[in-house]
């Protein structure tokens, strides 16, 4: 398999001078996804966990709805990339053909499968509402996840996705250097293990846009945590998706955008239940 | 026009406490690209300079070479995103046409059009060699490309990508929550004023992944600065392009990874030149 690291020699200049020296930055592959003989899309990609991106990317995209339907899975390398060739039991094999054929054009970034505005735009799962986290629990799980990003401690240039739940503390840590790629490959690592997304939360390193919005719903997952700030549109697709959005998340707190109703003090909780 | 900035009500946590109160935060819509009534792509991205958005991302993919192959370009504004409305000229409307039936089927991030991995690896267009920069240009650039980032200096979070000149400093900035945007973006606002790429660098302020390579060769660009650092699959292809690699440019310096021929110290251009 690729390394999913490279150390280069590269030229620094600082100081007005020149010298030479080595740098760990991350690999980066074409990785392509097809069904049945049929390719699908190609995603640029840490080659890393790719069993997992497979799993995941195929239920956050909607092209199946669990793992179960995927019933055969191999990654292949070739000289310019990577195929992740899966095979589909049917009814979903002819579900994806028939989708396939409608889609008849290419698409862009994170959407794929998408040309048409009304697609891009659909409304995503609802989310339960009946999980509860604490402050604590968001801050524990930032520090978790940063003594986690092994891949990011060596090249300081690739995002991060953990899931948390208050009970088993970080479950699964996923990283890449696109940050769609980074949920999708915490999606699959999730879903492979029967963990369900509506247990805890998903921490991610990276901004918040719509589509991570519409990959964490498609797991019902009730809470996103992230490092940087949400788009506008990512905030007003949480809302209506039920999703509590966290955002700013640093060592010095964070910032609740949507469904602040699931955060609440450990302190208040204990005394409810006591 | 969709407004690209807004301020959204949201509730901090910090120090223990929660405390209600505002941030700004960049707005985001899905763009549908369509052509002579075929759409192509959507893609989601900030509200803003979308002409040039429309025109650069039309380069920068390959479906047309030269601005002037799009005769007509209409923003149009629906409720759920806008839709940048070309109409190509002939043979390019044929050709597009031709491009599309062959591509049956959906991709990924800032690979439009592309789903088999021998078209995600294309080569890139070669650089021409006749052009130098000195340190000092690079700095300066970074320096000048922080002072214009307007919608980044409102919400800490969208891309910036501008082209410079030894002889005209900063020509263009343009920003978007996504990077490929921004460089798209950059394109259009170079290409429709008749600015060459070959006269001069770009500086983005994100990571270098293969495709912002592949993008900015298209345009002829002979050298790429990025803030943050390069994957090492970009590294190869600018490599191979012929095109200069700068990466993880800060205020104390900058790094080079490909072809340091072209960057020369100032004094020594000018005692060559005497």
């Amino acid at each position: 398999m690729t390394d999913p690291v490279r150390i280069v020699e590269r030229i620094a200049w600082r100081g007005g001078r020149l010298a030479p020296g080595e740098r760990a930055i991350p690999e980066e592959a074409a990785i392509a996804f097809t069904y049945n003989g049929s390719s699908y899309a190609v995603m640029m990609a840490t080659p890393q966990d790719l069993e997992d991106f497979a799993v995941g990317f195929s239920i956050t995209e909607g092209i199946v709805a669990s793992p179960h339907a995927i019933e055969q899975l191999e990654v292949i390398e070739q000289d310019i990339g990577i195929e992740l060739r899966m095979r589909l039991t049917e009814p979903h094999a002819s579900a994806f053909h028939e989708r396939r054929r409608y889609l008849a054009g290419p698409t862009g970034c994170g959407l794929c499968g998408i040309e048409s505005l009304d697609e891009a735009m659909r409304a995503p799962a609802s989310i339960a509402d009946n999980v509860m986290f604490a402050p604590q629990d968001i801050m524990r799980a930032l520090a978790a996840l940063e003594s986690q990003q092994v891949l990011n401690a060596q090249t300081r240039a690739v995002h991060g996705a953990a899931f948390y739940t208050p009970s088993q503390g970080l479950v699964a840590v996923r990283e890449d250097v696109g940050r769609h790629n980074a949920l999708d490959k915490l999606a699959g690592a999730l879903v492979r293990r029967g963990v369900s997304g509506a247990e805890g939360f998903a921490v991610v390193t990276s901004r918040l846009s719509v589509e991570m919005i519409q990959k964490a719903a498609a797991l019902g997952i009730p809470m996103l945590v992230a490092v940087s700030a949400p788009t506008a549109l990512a905030a007003r697709t949480a809302q209506a998706a039920g999703m509590t959005l966290v955002a700013v998340a640093r060592h010095d707190g964070f910032e609740i955008f949507t469904h602040p109703q699931r955060i609440k003090e450990e302190r208040t909780l204990h005394v409810v239940a006591g």
